[in-house]
């Protein structure tokens, strides 16, 4: 039996860079860690961090199995779009600030691997249907909602990519015609709503009137520092205020998502990222939200599941992808 | 050279029946003939119509063309969902009041060939990226707003139907989370803002403030009468009542379709349906509130066009499932 090969993977966010290693059958994952992306080293900067990150990854998985340098075969990469995905450029990144970057063929060149470039939330779904929540479905909706909501679509058994490599911006669909403008131009969208931010604007929001609640005195005065997980906390401990502003979400995820549903009729929706750690508390509202809305056989065709791999999705994904296209 | 071989197409609707033949290549359309449902003749009754449809089809082919009745070799039907796709069973069908129905395998042995099933939007969309307005594109959204708002969905090249067949209900998709109720029981959805008869009712509901409109006398003082061809009518004659709601109907559906574009990042949308008849008047609003929500490089990529099949793309989508399932 020739020995198991490995693979690097590489998820590059605004934030935080994580890189791991897996062999092909995704059994295991080893050197897995993470580190600031320091965006203002610019691109070849952070390009340097990711490679440097790699080669200890690469020593750290050799260490942990005993296996030898020669049985890594290629790099899955991970990054914010829009991408170029025939050529692995990175073409804007608003959060990185980068332009035209031929990031794909850097890292291979420094790492001397070959390597493949996706989209970071393709990427996360793509790792939750490998190997995740999203297992052996044919057809899978991945959204990860954190600081904004990046969405990734599984179809047919496929990452579907659209005409130009951009579908799947499932933040940005509008839920209120006239609704809350959103960072990207659009009005109403589910980011506006829903994200991280979002939810800790509307609690605010909710303070205004003058209500009695338990969120200023959990962010000792400074209603600047409420966050998604300040809000859930104060639900937990019985804070109307919270309350509603929880139920709101759950309401406008729930649309969002039952439009998903009607549109896409999936198997398997897999919700991660930060503000799903609020657990049944989001989930079981959620998805009575979209019962009430949804067309019957769409939902009773479909489960709507937290994200199985938190943190570590867009590694296992960026690998997924690199076996894809390097079978 | 073997003689070219033809095939039967049925388009199957709440109100109509619509017959024709074509051959293999889709270059022709023959023997295309209409006639009332009659859903109330029940199931067997309305088969009874398409089978003796059929056979006039046959009949008008074989003298306008001097083909044998050899030459055809299957029929492809389109009917109103949701259907089994495997066993070509029409599930339930509102406006039809059908349960369980063979459709596929009852018109195969009355008519002697073997027929293919799909959903009536799925055939919509499908004729026209076989010969119509989405020809060669591999990523197409179709929209049929009539009485409602029915999607059809091509993906990377072949129509998706998702995991229990009923993918692809556009019109049942919210863009106002408490919005009106829809009649599927959903809030908010764009066929409860942007189909004909929804046209309609907000035209009656912009008249209750008592403004003066052209829009009664259009219809003899009978406000019920109203259509969404009164308005496009009365908006044409400069009626301010009327270009108000014509322009609202291009931001709810723009709004909706700016969603498909975020979402598919599709080549075209093809918008087919009496509604379309309105023209540059509600394409170009329509088309600029698009421009003003969606990403740009997905705006870049799509054309938004009216269809190209007025009255047949049923017919020939019917034809080209039937060909993509007996190639």
């Amino acid at each position: 039996m020739a020995p198991a090969t490995y693979l690097l993977g590489v998820d590059l966010g605004g934030t935080n860079i994580v890189v791991g290693a897996m062999p092909d059958d995704g059994t295991a994952m080893h050197g897995v860690h993470s580190e600031p992306t320091h965006a203002e080293d610019g691109a070849d900067g952070v390009t340097a961090r990711i490679v440097r990150m790699i080669e200890q990854t690469i020593e750290a998985t050799v260490a942990e199995t005993g296996i030898t340098r020669a049985q890594f075969r290629g790099v899955g990469i991970g990054a914010p779009g829009p991408l170029d995905l025939d050529t692995g450029v990175v073409l804007i990144t608003p959060n990185l600030g980068w332009v035209n970057y031929p990031l794909r063929d850097r890292v291979s060149a420094a790492v001397g691997l070959p390597a493949a470039l996706d989209n970071d939330a393709n990427c996360a779904t793509l790792g939750e249907w490998w190997i995740g929540a999203a297992r052996g479905a044919r057809h899978v909706i991945g959204l990860t909602i954190g600081t904004g909501i990046g969405g990734g679509l599984i179809l047919d058994g496929a990452v579907y990519h659209g005409a130009s490599g951009i579908a799947g911006e499932l933040g940005h669909t509008s839920i209120e015609t006239n609704g809350r403008r959103c960072n990207c131009g659009n009005y109403g969208c589910l980011e506006a709503y829903a994200s991280g931010p979002a939810i800790a604007t509307r609690a605010r929001e909710a303070l205004g009137g003058g209500e009695a609640s338990l969120l200023p005195a959990l962010v000792d005065g400074d209603l600047s520092r409420i966050t998604a997980q300040t809000v859930y906390q104060a639900a937990e401990q019985g804070d109307l205020v919270a309350r509603q502003v929880v139920r709101d979400t759950a309401q406008f995820l729930g649309t969002g998502i039952a439009n998903l549903l009607n549109i896409f009729n999936p198997e398997v929706v897999v919700i991660a990222g930060g503000v799903t750690q609020a657990g049944a508390a989001l989930f079981e509202p959620l998805r009575a939200e979209v019962r009430r809305r949804a067309f019957k056989p769409a939902v009773d065709a479909c489960r709507i599941v937290p994200g199985e791999l938190p943190g570590t999705a867009g590694v296992a994904g960026a690998i997924a992808n690199f076996v894809a296209r390097h079978p």
